[in-house]
């Protein structure tokens, strides 16, 4: 037997699944308040949906194989494709808009690199049926609201925000024709990870003038909204501009400003988003990014759905879980058991089954000794389970219809009525659990 | 763009998810109550894994392949396989007995039959580590009380109690030697799915004679306690059926004997189990199981894992899904969104935009127009979205530092001061909440 799961794959065990959890009920939590609602999809699915969206070289990247009924299919590298099936297939029947999230696991055979993963999950979030600015501020509170709900502040994490219609328009009066912009979007994109000087030596073959690459860079420099508006100023068609600049006045309304940066360095390497650009960086910029997302409003209809103006992005658990484990914000072990019950003798052991389940249909989470043991091993196992409190039945207190209840942390302990142990209990608990959420 | 899922696959559209999550919540609730701690695997594995355990002859059943680093995988049929790696890798390390659950999406690619699908979700259990009958109880009486959770009474479900060890005995007093157990164990699992003749003439075949064929069958019909102390009266070695009738005490005291049926037609055909055996049915028996499971004790160690007593279930989502729906144990359709709000004017956008993020950052699902509207249509959208409340701010009402707060079920609305809408709303949400609760 292989004592390692696949390279690049992932082991949970209570440990790390504990954070997994706690990152997925705050997406979902989050998620929620913004009327979003959950949906899911096949893991596997027609290799074709892929292909169609991002060309055949995508197959080189994907875990594809032919099944025994023959057809070609692939473990899902994105939900998109996905969502835009599901929603397409019921387009009529769903309101507007559609406010729906997802938490995909997404496969990837990429070539392995140090701490890179061929899995992982992905918080999708879509909103279809809208094509005003209000719903790109929506998208991008929502993924700012996610951080915030974590404990991460403004000085913990930058929205980036960009614009494909305002880079289009600053571009086209830099001198960038129609046919090169392209050209440019992709030197912008990679302006981050590359010398500026192979990126220029590109844009010089594919035909622009010395003059109009350093325009470009120019574009791709500005930063913050007053520079963005100095820009615009020189525009012959400004109003290019006011979906970002609604966009921003929304997220100002909202209380979120502080959260974001206008960075024209934003582009989103896929072809298909049509405006508002952006993506979730530590402000140190020691990690990769937490979320990237944007308005895509002809996506749909170009992977044979419907015609709906659309916007999504998707915010993966692994940069997340690095950020939140350096920041000291992952949730703390917690204990796994509120009340361990020990029985003196053996007689005694029904009386503890039915105690433990009464504590149990009470909502507890509850142990007891499996095996016949002596009370202080009962005790030492409920301390390593981490319980707070202990409760012994034996067979005096039995007599006098009662039971002990000790308390583990203050090395305490009083009797207590038989009939009055839930209530004892559940008072105890209360106070514990309120006083760990405090801590 | 194909317009459906591949065949056996499930979309999960926002309603069915509802279903979904509800059964989690639930399985998790309860495996929490009994100290049960979630894990997960890759979905992804060596096929190996599972040649080991099942044999060859199981690949026909597996969506498996070669991935690009010539690697032969498979997507995960069961989660045994990697529950053993994971818990083998770090045995030293894990305290015993070992509590353990998860919900992986299992994937089998069998022959295409009416509503037969090719993955589902199953909620995995397992306990490691205490070979005494406490544990079996726990583990049972676990799979009833998620019965229980969901709603279901001893009339709506029936957990069917075996044991191997039990099986083995009576059939040796029967006259079955050691070596046609396994033929008489595979008999008696199919005695329900079966004409009985034809097993007769199998075990004929396999060598047995006619009296003993009789007493097999006798053996597999003995049904309740009594009958099977009756059948043990006559044992030279009744000792055999200790852990069993311990077992059943336990869940007696546990106050769940009402769920359990001794049954001794249960074997589970798998060839791995070692003690009790143990499957949930609808009373009705219209479905097929929805639960089945029990002790394993050798197989972790025959895996190459650790030589440690074990047990498990596991419980698909599939037919507990069906039997919820049967019975009207799903949960309603819940409204999405607590709080519209609605701005009367333009000028009123940001002033809606920053109470509805106030109300979110107050933990309320809340939405609002994403494009200018009248108000009626506003209202009618606030309808549409299944929101109790909505929230008007106009010019007039912002000039007194006021709001309008209605009740969309009621019909009815009130003035409220800007500064106490959160704790209006939340007061009011508050009484909502418990209402739909006892509803």
């Amino acid at each position: 037997m292989p004592s390692q799961a696949l390279p690049g794959f992932r082991d949970f065990y209570p440990d790390e699944l504990e954070l997994r959890a706690h990152i997925f009920r705050t997406w979902r939590e989050v998620a929620r308040r913004y009327g979003f609602e959950e949906y899911d999809g096949p893991p596997l699915e027609p290799l074709d949906i892929y292909t169609a969206k991002s060309g055949s070289e995508i197959v080189g990247q994907l875990y594809n194989f032919t099944d025994k009924g023959g057809r070609e299919v692939a473990l899902r590298p994105e939900m998109t494709p996905t969502f835009a099936r599901m929603v397409s297939a019921r387009a009529n029947g769903l309101r507007k808009p559609i406010r729906w999230f997802s938490i995909p696991q997404l496969f990837r055979y990429e070539r392995q690199q140090r701490g890179r993963l061929r899995e992982h999950f992905q918080l999708n979030c879509d909103l279809v049926g809208e094509a005003g600015p209000l719903a790109d501020a929506e998208l991008i509170a929502l993924s700012i609201d996610v951080m915030r709900a974590f404990g991460l502040t403004e000085r913990d994490v930058r929205a980036r925000v960009s614009d494909r219609r305002v880079l289009g328009a600053l571009l086209a009066a830099a001198g960038v024709s129609a046919a090169h912009l392209g050209d440019a979007y992709q030197a912008i994109d990679k302006a981050e990870r590359s010398r500026p000087g192979e990126l220029a030596a590109q844009l010089r073959s594919a035909g622009l003038g010395d003059a109009v690459i350093e325009k470009v860079f120019a574009v791709a420099a500005i930063r913050g909204r007053p520079a963005l508006e100095a820009a615009l100023a020189g525009l012959p068609d400004a109003g290019a501009a006011a979906p970002l600049l609604t966009a921003l006045d929304a997220l100002d309304a909202m209380g979120l400003g502080a959260y974001v940066d206008v960075d024209l360095s934003i582009v989103r390497g896929l072809a298909y988003y049509t405006g508002t650009v952006f993506e979730l960086f530590d402000a140190g910029r020691t990690l990769r990014a937490i979320c990237g997302g944007g308005r895509y409003d002809g996506l749909l209809l170009a992977l044979g759905g419907v015609d709906l103006p659309a916007l999504g992005f998707g915010m993966g658990d692994v940069v997340l879980g690095e950020l939140l484990r350096e920041r000291g914000l992952a949730p703390p072990a917690r204990a796994e058991v509120d009340v361990f019950v020990a029985a003196v003798t053996p007689e005694d052991v029904p009386h503890a089954l039915a105690l433990a389940h009464e504590l149990r249909d009470a909502g507890l989470a509850c142990e007891f000794a499996l095996a016949a043991q002596p009370l202080g091993r009962q005790l030492k196992q409920a301390d390593a389970r981490g319980a707070r409190r202990a409760i012994v039945i034996g067979p005096d207190d039995r007599a006098r219809g009662e039971v002990v209840l000790k308390d583990l942390a203050g090395k305490t302990q009083a009797p207590v009525r038989r009939d009055a142990v839930l209530a004892a209990v559940a008072a105890g608990d209360a106070g514990a659990h309120t006083g760990s959420r405090d801590g």
